[in-house]
């Protein structure tokens, strides 16, 4: 199977394992609802769970066991969109090419709808923690929990400082603590999580988390790229968004050249990692040079 | 000893394991958790967790065990009020006698404040069930995780009703509604945290959460009491706030003499159900007494 059909059949899998959490009933919070739905089936790319099923399957076959991870992961992502884009923080209007959350409900439906699907995805990893009979997958997935809590913890943290440094000068130390936190442990995390859910071994772990750290840093690169030469009708944002607002990225610290020279070499150090597993690790060798290459 | 020092020693107890989880550090997101601290020791009543301990109490007396979950409730507590504060949603510039976070801070570190004490709650309830061997331990502890997840879901579509019929007339099903979901639900939860941890038998479990269903609605009823004829020096919220508000309350929906009739009917249940287990609920009874007669 090709990289683009294979990523499809991915994407298409954890669009139908969304929907079953969607809520449709009658309810006096149903605006609310309506409200999460609407980020949560917006149309990301749905590079995480795809990350937690992609790694699972460098192992196992039977990838339905990550996909309450891969949900709630995605869960947590959406929230986080939906806060970053509030107007005391990143006033977007635009996301995936659609109206931001607070401008297509409101402000007040935005914070608790983000603040919902946050919540949301710890009630589905309840749900599988307390479906979990077996001694030893409960004790990999109470691991993988709390490896959760703490990356949605350091998220919050690199989101807060990238707000807080809007617009002023900061180190290059700065920079990379932000995109660490504000982005990197999430990803890493679901490639830890892929990988502790399929039994693989400490020394494979160790591998698969620094190949996660160097795409991390990749999408992150690659994000501040776009923000400055993307096309605006196929990214969905506006060209020139971080600029305007002063953020400090890879771009404005290094110079677009430069940006992309750092970009091409974290990419092939990502896939000498894929490399050592050999033809199983394609779509992650792949998966790397579509954050690279892609457009949105 | 009496109740109001028993009390006052459980506050103290509380203040104490809360301070554990303080991050003082120096670290670029310092601010963010200076703001975390301000809202979490800014001096509330403590009621939640205090549920949870009086309830362990009336089976067990090792306490320590239920302090991580009575730590992640006044943690998820506290969330609740810095988004209810927020100038989207309540619009609130005082708490507890104090500036709101985002009066203190800025609007977006108290969103983003607010996210990581919900947050915070989860990792603190998974380094204990990380932490935790034995087996029927954790199936206990699992359980509770899972009501907890689901009843901070019912908390936020709570609030997201009563902000969505602000200044509306509501029916007195959408204001039981309301209020169930807003307070009832996360009082319920603390006291079926204290029984389930303690082991107590399903029909005590039952009479419990009768109990605190009871109180859970006369803490509403208060609340909306206070709001019209409270001292705004003991509170720490302007009096007529809710008025002005437009929202709708027992006292706006039946009238303050009515309300003040049912607040006494719905105490006097309670403490039927506390009767039943005797002397050693005499503190489980005069909390009921004090939500009732309480001036802030």
């Amino acid at each position: 199977m090709d990289f683009k059909t294979e990523l499809k059949k991915y994407q298409i899998q954890i669009e139908e394992e969304l929907e079953k959490y969607i809520r449709n009933g009658a309810c006096p919070e149903r605006i609310l609802n309506s409200s999460m739905e609407y980020s949560l089936m917006a149309g990301g790319k749905r590079l995480r769970p795809i990350l937690v099923l992609a790694t699972y399957k460098l192992f196992k076959e039977d990838i339905e066991k990550c996909m309450p991870y891969a949900v709630a992961i995605e869960m947590v992502h959406n929230f986080s969109l939906i806060h970053d884009d509030l107007p005391a923080i990143d006033n977007d209007n635009f996301r995936h090419g659609k109206l931001t959350n607070h401008k297509k409900f409101n402000e007040s439906t935005a914070i608790l709808a983000g603040d919902g699907l946050l919540n949301n995805g710890y009630m589905v990893i309840s749900e599988d923690l307390l479906n979990t009979k077996n001694p030893s997958e409960l004790n990999k997935k109470l691991k993988i929990f709390n490896e959760f809590s703490l990356a949605v913890d350091r998220m919050i943290a690199g989101e807060y400082v990238d707000t807080e440094y809007e617009g002023k000068q900061i180190s290059s130390e700065y920079l990379e603590y932000t995109h660490k936190n504000k982005t990197g442990e999430l990803l890493k995390l679901c490639v830890r999580m892929g990988a502790i859910l399929a039994d693989c071994n400490e020394k494979d772990l160790e591998k698969l988390t620094e190949y996660a750290e160097k795409i991390g840093l990749a999408f992150q690169i690659k994000d501040d790229i776009l923000s400055v030469e993307g096309n605006e009708l196929i990214t969905g944002k506006p060209v020139g968004n971080d600029e305007q607002k002063g953020k400090c990225t890879y771009v404005s610290k290094y110079g677009l050249e430069k940006a992309k020279s750092i970009l091409e070499e974290i990419t092939k150090d990502a896939i000498k990692i894929t490399n050592d597993f050999g033809e199983k690790a394609e779509f992650l060798t792949n998966l790397a040079e579509y954050i690279k290459d892609r457009n949105k």
